[in-house]
């Protein structure tokens, strides 16, 4: 879509993009960041009024917050420090609010946020993810989780009356954040003990009984990326720890 | 709709409803009260399990917050102390979040919010709201506007990165809201000087130069009540500065 969008305001053949993090089909990606590479001509012509004219033949589901020239070095997908993913769920009695229904999940047992918060804590850190993983050949399932922290916004706050998960990786790999959110769920609301999610991870092997939550709760929120004078740098290293960068379960924007 | 899901769980011929706000096509109402009569028999049915039996039958975009037996005296239209309603709008050079473009409006001028805040002080207080106001026959006009603000609300607030105004009145008549928000975003955008609002209120004659805001940018958040006490009261009063209350355009809750 977007890469249509592009092929007709630039007047180009194609427009090949690279993203920071690739989402599956119903996962929002609110801070997603996209860039490619257009010939001096197309750019020229375009600079001024590229937001706008996209803005333009773009679909509704699909916006647009800024377009910039990239500084020197920066990729979108290699040059990133971390990305961060929301998971908002409804435990209330009779579900979501219909206004916010495509981006919530109602989840029909009420949820004890301070288990989750506790058993959360289990898994930050580097580790092999493979237990909430889709392993696939040749490629790493070792990721670092910076945060996975959840909590009730309070009254005035953007989601206050939700639940709402946080979620900081340099990376993660296929269905990862699902599900870990599935995981916690299950302990939130009872069916599971506090130190269940810590074991499975620990057991490195993908098991049934762990759910991956609905893809509609999810959304990417956030890439941060180094400061300018880092980001070749940046991107290097991150080529060098995930080497078979050919295979999709590899790339550090993979579908969480 | 919900006079269907009524009818269905109630298992009654008729589930005739009385609402606090009924709302034009494209309004939006999140905190709508209802109140309807039961026959002491459907009631005794169903109290326990009325709320989860309703969101099992209500379509998805029609919510449910709580249900609850009502004091002595509540009338959900004529007990009303005010209605507060939200208009979002963006003006962000690219548009709308596309998970919001639902309720909020798209400007595609900057909006100063000082301006309108100017500009809406000049309207509080009990008026005429012809001008603003689709006229009926033998209907009033007159309205107290207790709250008309405009903000952006900051970061990790609600609503952060849109305009809101916030809209109370004891009553609105039909098309109100909206004749306001509309001649408020002309002021906001410069396309009207900020004393114009006022002048047109003053003129008491809807004038075709106020444009009427889309309805999908508004949004009924709130109705209060009295303490229970005063519940009966408050109605009678009501009924008594609202007198030919069978016409549509007189009833305290009309569309706005």
């Amino acid at each position: 879509m977007l890469e249509d969008a592009l092929r007709t305001v630039l007047r180009t053949a194609a427009a090949p993009t690279t993203c920071a993090g690739r989402t599956d089909a119903g996962v929002h990606a609110r801070g997603q960041v996209v860039h490619l590479d257009v010939t001096r001509e197309a750019y020229e012509r375009t600079a001024d009024v590229l937001g706008q004219r996209l803005v333009g033949v773009l679909p509704a589901d699909l916006g647009l917050r800024s377009v910039a020239v990239a500084p020197a070095g920066f990729d979108a997908r290699f040059s990133s420090l971390w990305r961060r993913y929301a998971y908002r769920v409804s435990d209330a009695p009779f579900g979501v609010d219909p206004l916010r229904r495509h981006e919530v999940l109602h989840h029909r047992r009420p949820l004890d946020v301070g288990r989750m918060v506790e058993a959360s804590a289990g898994l930050l850190g580097e580790h092999d993810f493979a237990a909430f993983c889709r392993r696939r050949e040749g490629a790493t399932t070792v990721r670092t989780l910076l945060e996975l922290s959840w909590a009730r916004p309070p009254t005035e706050q953007q989601d206050t009356g939700l639940v709402v998960g946080r979620v900081v990786a340099d990376a993660f790999c296929h269905s990862m954040v699902r599900a870990l959110v599935g995981a916690l769920l299950a302990v939130g609301d009872g069916r599971r003990p506090v130190g269940w999610p810590a074991q499975v991870l620990a057991g490195r092997e993908r098991v049934a009984d762990v759910q991956v939550a609905p893809a509609h709760g999810l959304t990417l929120e956030e890439v941060r990326y180094p400061p300018d004078s880092q980001l070749a740098d940046r991107a290097l290293v991150t080529r060098r720890l995930r080497p078979v960068r050919d295979l999709p379960s590899t790339e550090p924007g993979s579908a969480p």
